[in-house]
């Protein structure tokens, strides 16, 4: 019990640069489709939803891309983020795999999620841009985002699916108090949302929904943007500072990881933590150490293990571009469950590509067994995981089960994208007994997957 | 912009003792007193509530105490803690300033009371304990008992005050998934428990009812014992470690604190940054920089400010022994308020008899100015502070604006001694403008204080 816990940088050590794995892929991923063409997009389709520096980063293929100054400003209230070895929860499981988890829940917000919503903050700042909408599910997103706007003078509003705006009454205080402006979605002020409204007053909103009204404000203010939390490649590049940071902290520990695990809801942490790892594989050819990187998903939305890789819109509405991913279908509904940053129905692109490359695997869990493990691991290691964190927590336990049992000394690397603190109406039901394993709706799926678009391969 | 904003402590660096101020004060506090006799205690009848290291703690004289390994062991999970520099509030404020911020969030627990709640729960299990018993208001305490007792293998029962229970059910959900046992007092487990619902079966509980019953548990079943997050001097001791590691964190920065600003309810979180600075001085004579030590405390439960100093008993029901100090009587009931850490008719007996010596300063504030301060302090630091640590919030903006208007450049350090993530409720009151700036009753004052024990001096 007396070698190192702790593995921290000095700011100073920092990344300068985001890792773009678009620069190392043997096979460039499918481009983006325009919805009204069909025909791959161009930045100045995008314009009017995003800055141009982050349309150019979109698409960029070079390998490393500057992290301006302001925004590594930003970060050092809190990055780099301590990476640590797991000894209690090895013990526990009597395993003699290394356990190491990267924490990202020492942000102001809890999460990983103010990784990206600062330099988009900043890019849109810099285009003399002074609001911003958005959606927001549960609210990681949403209150990372008001986070980002408070330091960077821009306003912020956030549609928040509505029965988590009344249900989760203390993520949108969190907003408030930031300065954003939180409205339930679906809400009055936009086509959008009146239609809706109009046919089911009392409609408890989606994700779906959410991103058509904030992409409609966008759209129709010029000076309004749009912002994403996760899914875009540009989001995903802004999260490898955390695949970045592990890797030296490993390096500082004497190790490297055989298996890094994390969870995928659009993929944001998950490709933060593995894309550089993978990267470093894909350069190195054979003379670099294999990994094994696995992707964690809820079992009541399951796309990277269930859904079909094809051509879907990113929301409902059908108001967004067409990406390559895997899907469950635009239209799919899945169960409730308790990890909402999980309850999406496609997969980032490059995710979803690498995955058909065959660099990542994928699995996954249902609610109870996660919960199960988050709770092992806030009695082992102290920190109560999100709901959502707890599917990378159960990837872990179980490779390091295996290793127990295969008698292998391997390390595991996983990514403990948040604290649980907002989220313990869930832990509560978990103890109660309440939570329930509700498989998706097969039929639903199939009907779903039907109604893809059927864009040619 | 591009000066360091956090200052971080290895691991290795992590103090290895306690500080003791009862070896540099120029005169010894007042003893304890038996209930009974009114004569001084000794460690015998103090055995069946402590472990009896931490009895020796008590009273010990010895300038440092060894912190065993396997709780540095512990503490590695988050400590050292970090120091940050608040660059953007400095700029906010307009201060010629420096303002360092010590955050005590980054606990499992999301405050400072891990610090005592883990050597706590280690003594009781070396000496054979398996159960502790233990009382919580809002909940920070006994969540960070439940963890402590999670590590060691210590079955933890926490009488959590029957209004805050109701209220907040997610501080209730995180004792649970730390696996501790938690009861609204008044409960029907205790005769004091029962004799309060006889007389009022929908009472609300206070912090000494359920005080009285954690000692009724401890004091009458052979393997439990009792715990306290606050007031007395090895409590206070054990948070000496934020203390010890600021000071060491200035020096990397290259300054000396002019202003030490540390919130006051029982007193700890204060004494652990202030105590090690208080001590350089005493040691130093004149030759040591003189700092101001300023306490804050909520203008509704203002002990050090005006309350009597004076021999109270700890609890409502006079079953704790008596001690010398800052208090307001122990009939005394504050008015509500959000800060319920600081809902606390006493002071501990070392910061009242500092406040005595003239050592250290105290102010008090209302909540609504406590929550502006909050907020400010969000929207330009990203964290969310506790509604306890806004008062520390304030009392450093406040030094910082003083600054301002004076022209001085002084260095200012207050700490941070949690996150508010579980008050986000109390914030929301605030920007809906619900909060009122309620002054304690002055009647119910002066008859809370007529009711005092009497003790000669």
């Amino acid at each position: 019990m007396s070698t190192q816990t702790k593995f921290l940088l000095d700011e100073s050590k920092m990344p300068k640069h985001w890792y773009n794995i678009a620069a190392d892929l043997p096979k460039a991923a499918p481009p983006v489709l325009h919805p009204g063409t069909m025909q791959p997009v161009g930045p100045d389709d995008l314009a009017p939803l995003f800055p141009m520096e982050l349309i150019m980063q979109e698409v960029s293929t070079e390998r490393e891309v500057p992290i301006p100054e302001p925004v590594r400003d930003v970060f050092r209230l809190w990055r780099p983020s301590p990476l640590l070895r797991a000894h209690r929860l090895e013990k526990a499981l009597g395993t003699p795999a290394k356990i190491y988890y990267k924490y990202e829940g020492v942000s102001p917000a809890g999460s990983h999620k103010p990784n990206t919503a600062i330099p988009q903050a900043w890019y849109n700042q810099q285009a003399g841009i002074k609001k911003i909408a958005t959606e927001t599910g549960a609210g990681q997103w949403g209150s990372s985002l008001a986070f980002a706007g408070a330091l960077f003078g821009i306003q912020v509003t956030v549609f928040q699916v509505r029965v988590s705006f009344d249900q989760k009454p203390y993520r949108r205080a969190l907003m408030e108090t930031y300065g954003a402006r939180c409205i339930a979605s679906p809400s009055n002020e936009t086509n959008a949302g009146r239609a809706i409204l109009a046919q089911r007053p009392d409609h408890p909103g989606s994700l779906g929904i959410a991103i058509s009204e904030a992409v409609e404000v966008a759209a129709t203010n010029d000076d309004t943007k749009y912002a994403l939390g996760s899914v875009l490649n540009h989001v995903l590049m802004h999260q490898t500072i955390i695949g970045q940071e592990a890797m030296l902290q490993l390096e500082m520990a004497g190790d490297d990881p055989d298996v890094i695990v994390g969870c995928t809801g659009g993929g944001s942490n998950f490709a933060g933590i593995a894309f550089p790892f993978i990267g470093q594989q894909l350069r190195g050819g054979g003379k670099t150490k294999q990994r094994r990187i696995v992707a964690v998903e809820p079992a009541a939305c399951p796309s990277l293990t269930r859904g079909k890789y094809a051509y879907d819109f990113g929301d409902t509405a059908h108001m967004t571009p067409l990406t390559k991913m895997h899907t469950l279908g635009s239209t799919f509904t899945p169960p409730g469950f308790h990890a909402g940053g999980l309850r999406y129905h496609g997969m980032a692109p490059l995710v979803s590509h690498l995955k058909e490359l065959g660099l990542i695997e994928a699995t996954a869990y249902h609610q109870n067994a996660c919960f199960e493990a988050g709770v092992t691991f806030a009695r082992s290691e102290g920190i109560v995981p999100a709901p959502e964190a707890n599917h990378a927590v159960l990837g872990a336990i179980n490779e390091a089960l295996r290793c127990k049992r295969e008698g292998r000394s391997e390390v595991i690397l996983f990514n403990l994208c948040g604290h649980g603190h907002f989220d313990m109406s869930a832990y509560s039901n978990y103890s109660a007994g309440k939570l329930v394993d509700q498989p998706y709706d097969e039929a639903e799926l199939a009907m779903a997957l039907s109604g893809l678009p059927g864009v040619p391969a």
